[in-house]
């Protein structure tokens, strides 16, 4: 993959110049030793281009767009994954893999069943998470990792339906994620789902029942007891994998 | 879930006693402070007992099986997990990974890219790991992690067919995992699977060849790279959709 760079390249054109942030400068020039003149990709927004650092600065770098390239194009399917706030670095773990695996979003809640809460600045570095984990992936959008209060405000994050928003619960919830998602029939590509999973130990019920009483729909994967940071990544593979990405 | 105990219980019945391995014996007696009259749980070989705690010896605890339970079934479909030996953690994390996923069989081979090997007691550990998974997780059997020489040589682990032998590839591969698996239509649970993946930055051309010579069936995840501890767990998410497990 080499060493990738993001830049706001949303409206970009090739012989356009554009100035790193502070963080990418500072990657670019003071940890890989960029030079003026070295070649360097950019990414950002779903575009990717070919660049030449022009100036070297460690805390606003610019550099000469040269080429558009064509980087993966996003999964067919457009979901956000709706996670608690987990101990250790199960919260980090979990952004980076989701990047991996294509999510449009990230919604970070607080779970009566956990500990951890999110702060401003855990948020900041969660976000600066996905930011590394897009630049090795090869992805060239970067999913914003917002927070909400509870598991019931993540519900129809990432502008879906409510119906769409899928709560994995442990509980007396027969229909699976598959079957839910096998429902949509033709339609699973065409609009996005929420994916909402829960704490260690699963949600208890003063944060379930407020879900069960809007359009959400309850499923389970299965009879086996999957850890919270396991869960995730295992709904986000069977979405994609329903949907012909996999 | 409760504190579960591993025994062999392959022809067991209640009212039979049972003696723990040292390392069991000193977790109920030693870390659990079990006493003559306790109740535990006790699993292996797919089964599973409410037992009461008779000897509490810390190296052969010794248990009357009361009554037969009745675990979380295995998997609709069986599989084998081959993987190669990683740097850090990321072997333990997927051993463990791979329990909660239902594995049947889990293989660590050595791959040319990974400086991380195997020894003897890097096998009897992972062990422990996936015992210890199993415990948690609630399923009533343990898959054996064994190690192999090459990639190619997991080929075919767990009984599968060379056919059945998935193997993920970043390379020139079109076929996707779910065509593959879809390819045996109502087959697919019948027969074991294997699911091979290479290490971080890929399998290289002297790993992948001996397999492109087999009728193994090469497959691909996507465009967007995933990790080398990533590939694995959407592997088998994706199988498990597939046969309707999730």
């Amino acid at each position: 993959m080499g060493d990738r760079f993001f830049a706001n390249l949303n409206e970009s054109t090739p012989g356009q110049t554009v100035t790193l942030d502070a963080g990418e400068s500072h990657h670019l020039v003071r940890v890989m030793r960029g030079r003026p003149g070295d070649e360097a990709r950019l990414f950002g927004q779903g575009r990717e281009f070919a660049a030449v650092l022009r100036e070297a600065s460690g805390t606003g770098a610019v550099l000469e767009l040269i080429a558009e390239m064509s980087p993966p194009p996003p999964p067919s399917v457009s979901y956000t994954a709706a996670i608690p706030f987990l101990k250790g670095g199960n919260t980090d773990f979990l952004v980076e893999k989701l990047c991996e695996l294509g999510a449009a979003g990230i919604v970070v809640f607080r779970s009566r069943r956990e500990v951890a809460h999110g702060s401003a600045a855990r948020l900041t570095k969660l976000n600066r998470v996905a930011l590394e984990a897009c630049k090795q992936c090869g992805r060239a959008d970067v999913p914003v990792v917002l927070g909400a209060d509870s598991a019931a405000d993540a519900v129809g994050a990432g502008g879906a339906s409510v119906a769409r928003s899928l709560i994995l619960f442990e509980g007396d919830v027969t229909l699976t994620l598959s079957q839910a998602i096998r429902g949509a029939g033709n339609e699973i590509s065409s609009l996005p789902w929420t994916l909402v999973t829960g704490p260690e130990g699963g949600f208890d019920e003063e944060e379930i029942n407020p879900m069960r009483e809007t359009a959400a729909t309850l499923v389970t994967l299965g009879p086996r007891i999957l850890r919270a940071e396991t869960a995730p990544l295992v709904a986000a593979s069977a979405l994609l994998t329903l949907a012909g990405d996999f």
